[in-house]
């Protein structure tokens, strides 16, 4: 069995073959399919149980860390971190804004409670850069510092984790997590929508520091939304999306077969680096303006040619004729996108660097618009 | 293929067999499975309109309502309908509260506006009976009124819609949806999780009459609880489970092809009399306290000889060795519980009888405790 077609998708992922057929094999029995296992029984709970475990080996959580499950997309944190972190609606929540979701996630801030922009000198919409902030731009009383580890719509990644100035800092790890080992020590919290490198849409995880789950949060919050809440419905294999956690455990069960985490950021780099190269080499034909030590491993974005419309058509439609997919860059930016999670092999990359070198070799000549 | 393992669960419920396997075709393929549709994608909003389509066609919705799809459980609805329909924190939302459900609902909209309770009569937690209610026990200004129209922990059903006075009624329809016709000319809003009925844990919909779609709600909302920004993200095939609604439309072509919702009702009706008919005739050996004309269709709940937990237990451990599962009551209640709703073949259910009728030949004579 082969892929036919290669899905470069900014999410849902592209899933490993094996995790398919594993999953497949799980949905229908004799006896009791996956997908049937009652809300609160001890098939449920078994399977919380497993996949925490699995996420707590590959990740090497410390045990003053809570590992906490929810239905829903990274989007529903946006809200979910402010009613948890903050005291009052008085409270401030310091917020790094350099892509589209780190924006959403200030929006959501300021209907709950208020939030400052640490970084306004950057200009909106034009984001190429992982910001370093100065001591001087985070409030001390912010209740935590918040960031995007990668912005899938600008392929702008994070090496490391800011300096926080000893504030908590919450991380919203949605497009590159279980693609390279996390530092628990720097983090208050890290969560992560599943549907990037880890799992179906609609399953969200966070893993919270054990003082930070202990704060009151803000009084009134949606009981789907309160991470007390949570850990008690957890713990009761309750309120959870079952097949998106035996999706889940699959996924894991294949990331620890293929070397862990260590591995999968190896393999992030081989493969973006198939891709860069060819950026790098093309003399102008393909443009990559994020700052060079702040590319994302997982979303590369690109322009052709001075962000030629006409030929980005043209290369998205002639690409998908090789069996190449969603390759179009976020609307608000244009351009193109080529999302390589985990599930990318490799074979897929190369595929897409050979197809990239054609392209520019039937095209380079072409009169600039 | 045969089942062999019934699962009585009160939910996620047990799909019928060509649905599963359906699904599980759809899951792995050589060129794009179901999991990887991308967000936003033509595909994902194909599959919005589609099932969308489906829904309407099958529930006869009217246009002037709205269908909305969003992750997580029925659950969230319980803080999406006051930030949607009530219009400042100092407005009233008012609660028929007769259940485990609609409790926790009544309970979610005190944290965000002002909740009434309609029938305080009642008393709390020996809940039988679905409630009628006095005019003058529903405030003239609330925004809305609310009822659970089958409560899953009690066995409890609405035979049809309270009268709301002329208000706008919100419904939780979560577990007894798509099992018999709606007439949307009484409600306001109806939403559903899909676990019980329809699809997988992790979905949920809800519609919307278009007047109350308008209403502005509260300022501060969570985004992934805002109507309005959920009909846009609908329209784009955004933020929602793809694998869910995938499910979920093989589960709605399955319904039409079995006749629809007046057969769907006709088959609950006669499933549940086999059970309610052995009930009746057992002599007190098992008792059903719901005021009958109040029994569920889709949760039968009932005692065991005075509620003998020796004898409760005994009857789950063998009717396990006999492929009957979960048929526990609610662990508020006790007792047991037996949850049929679509996807339970009458073949199931007419074991489940057998069973009844065998296990209580071999214990009635037993001395009572």
């Amino acid at each position: 069995m082969k892929r036919e077609v290669y899905t470069f998708s900014p999410g849902p992922c592209i899933f490993p073959l094996d995790v398919l057929q594993e999953t497949q094999s799980q949905i229908r029995s004799e006896t009791e399919s996956v997908l049937e296992y009652s809300n609160g029984s001890p098939k449920a709970k078994q399977l919380v149980q497993e996949v925490t475990a699995l996420f707590k080996e590959t990740l090497q959580i410390p045990d003053n860390f809570t590992f906490l499950i929810s239905c829903g997309g990274a989007t529903n944190q946006f809200a979910t971190i402010p009613y948890n972190l903050l005291d009052s609606a008085e409270s401030t929540g310091s917020y790094i804004v350099n892509g589209t979701w780190s924006e959403l996630a200030f929006k959501e801030c300021k209907s709950i409670g208020k939030a400052h922009l640490c970084n306004p000198e950057q200009p909106r919409k034009q984001w190429t850069y992982a910001p370093t902030l100065k001591e001087s731009s985070v409030p001390k009383d912010s209740k935590y510092l918040y960031y995007c580890d990668n912005e899938t719509v600008h392929g702008i990644e994070f090496p490391q984790p800011p300096d926080s100035f000893g504030l908590p800092l919450a991380t919203d790890m949605t497009s590159n997590f279980l693609t390279r080992p996390v530092d628990f020590s720097k983090f208050g919290v890290v969560y992560s929508g599943a549907q990037k490198n880890w799992g179906p849409a609609g399953l969200v995880i966070a893993i919270v520091r054990n003082d930070l789950l202990e704060r009151k949060g803000l009084a009134d919050k949606p009981f789907v939304m309160d991470y007390k809440a949570e850990l008690k419905t957890n713990a009761e294999g309750k309120n959870i999306p079952i097949f998106a956690l035996a999706l889940a455990r699959n996924t894991l069960k294949w990331i620890q077969r293929n070397g862990g985490l260590q591995s999968m950021d190896r393999l992030a780099k081989a493969k973006a680096k198939l891709i860069y190269d060819v950026i790098d080499a093309s003399n102008g034909f393909y443009v990559n303006k994020v700052r060079r030590e702040h590319r994302s491993r997982v979303n590369i974005v690109c322009q052709l040619c001075g962000n030629d419309e006409t030929l980005t058509k043209l290369f998205i439609k002639e690409a998908a004729k090789s069996g190449l997919v969603q390759l179009g860059g976020h609307k608000s930016v244009g351009g193109l996108r080529f999302s390589i999670y985990n599930g990318m092999p490799v074979d897929g990359v190369e595929r897409l660097r050979a197809f990239m070198i054609d392209f520019q070799k039937s095209h380079e000549n072409r009169p600039k618009l």
